[in-house]
């Protein structure tokens, strides 16, 4: 390859650590692609960690040594993260959303990409520190969520099926209530797609009593994991039981939902 | 902000295109960001293009006019593609992922981010010329495949539900017969989660007879949509029966799976 210019290989350097986010790309890889001593690698990097960082969108994270190397780290700034949830919230206030038995329509919202995206570095911004191993939920429509999460966390994803489904072996199952239906309900796990003693991060769509969080918090023990955070989208706060779990990550809260006069109100918990 | 230096620009241009891909971005918009003029950026533009053409890893489209600008279009280049591909097939060709009933064990190459996201970018590339307007699955473990494609191509995704569990309003259902469980089965779609006449792209994780595939042909038939295209992860390629659906691409075949000699094969449809 012809030699290229400082600016063409800070360019390149950026592409190359966003497009695999999280994964430590030793220096000599550039070296060696860039037909340039490591030092001038080195220089290269360190302007595009400043340049980088005027955005605030996610930083270079250098580990020096012989197994060290450069990673991207995504991350969303907080001031573009409370705007992108204040319109996801009014989006979501919209009366056109009730379904039958009280319900709010969101699945268009849960699997678009380009609302998922921010999310997942919302979600993983919040819980980073906490240092999960792996990102948990239960199908179906909080998987997109997890797996935008797990993503930006550089993490694996593990999907809990719903009743007795699961083929892949031997599996753990428990019996849960779940708070929309109030009926008895089961959920499994292959033992094989859950290593013991996890660090576990737990992501869903919902919550309304608790009784599924509280149930993957079971089915978790079963595994021996530990649960280090639970994040959901959207916590229904229309009545004040107090919810069957603790500790958990609401971004968004379900305030009102009235079938007869059509008034909905998500609002954005940190403007509460 | 104070005024950045090209290469800086160049860095954070790049950055921000590609944390929305498929996303114009009008050129005024970094002009204003970064304090210079339209024909400044543009060159950076013209330089940062240049710079990403070398990897083969994505580019920019500029788009001229008053409501013109760049966006960034993901990619993998060939030879990456088809080296990832021989790599996944001799991973999901060990005797250790064959469960009972002669199934194969995927579920954690499927919920893995970092094996899903070049899958859903060799997705996109096979699929975008067909203009797709929207990426259909049906649950669940087709999901995550679906959403990396449709992110790709920055389209939405909708989920076809199992059976009929669909509160979201009127759904369509219809029956179908699974190829793998030899039952009558039900799928259902929300009538407000696909509008009529849309251009459909089907993704799913696995071919076994087409039955499902030809299900959701039929379901996407009752929403006047115009399938585009089928893509699998895999096609079970252990019988010479045709298929029931004709024209779908799959990325990998099974062509072997023997429960007594542990032999299990899997290849990338190319080397066949």
């Amino acid at each position: 390859m012809e030699k290229m210019k400082r600016a063409e290989r800070m360019v390149a350097i950026t592409q190359v650590l966003m497009l695999k986010p999280n994964v430590l790309t030793p220096l000599t890889l550039f070296a060696e692609r860039f037909g340039t001593a490591k030092s001038t690698i080195s220089e290269d990097l360190m302007a595009v960690k400043g340049s980088l960082l005027l955005s605030g969108q996610g930083h270079l994270e250098t580990i020096s040594g012989a197994s060290g190397g450069v990673r991207y780290i995504p991350g969303i700034p907080t001031e573009e993260a409370t705007q992108f949830l204040s319109k996801l919230a009014e989006r979501l206030s919209d009366k056109e959303r009730i379904l039958a038995g009280g319900f709010l329509y969101m699945t268009d919202i849960l699997f678009d990409p380009a609302i998922l995206r921010p999310l997942g570095l919302i979600f993983a911004g919040a819980f980073r520190d906490k240092l999960p191993d792996v990102v948990v939920t239960i199908e179906t429509k909080g998987i997109p969520l997890a797996l935008v999460t797990a993503e930006a966390l550089g993490l694996p994803m593990v999907v809990i099926r719903s009743g007795n489904k699961v083929t892949e072996g031997s599996a753990v199952s428990i019996n849960y209530v779940s708070g929309s239906s109030r009926r008895i309900q089961t959920m499994s796990l292959s033992r094989r797609a859950l290593e013991p003693q996890r660090r576990v991060l737990v992501i869903d769509d919902f919550m309304k009593a608790g009784g599924t969080a509280l149930g993957i918090k079971n089915l978790m023990a079963e595994f021996e994991a530990n649960v280090v955070g639970i994040g959901v989208l959207v916590e229904d706060r229309m009545t004040a039981e107090p919810k069957l779990v603790e500790g958990y990550l609401s971004l968004l809260q379900l305030k009102e939902l009235d079938m007869f006069t059509g008034k909905t109100s998500v609002v954005p918990v940190n403007t509460d």
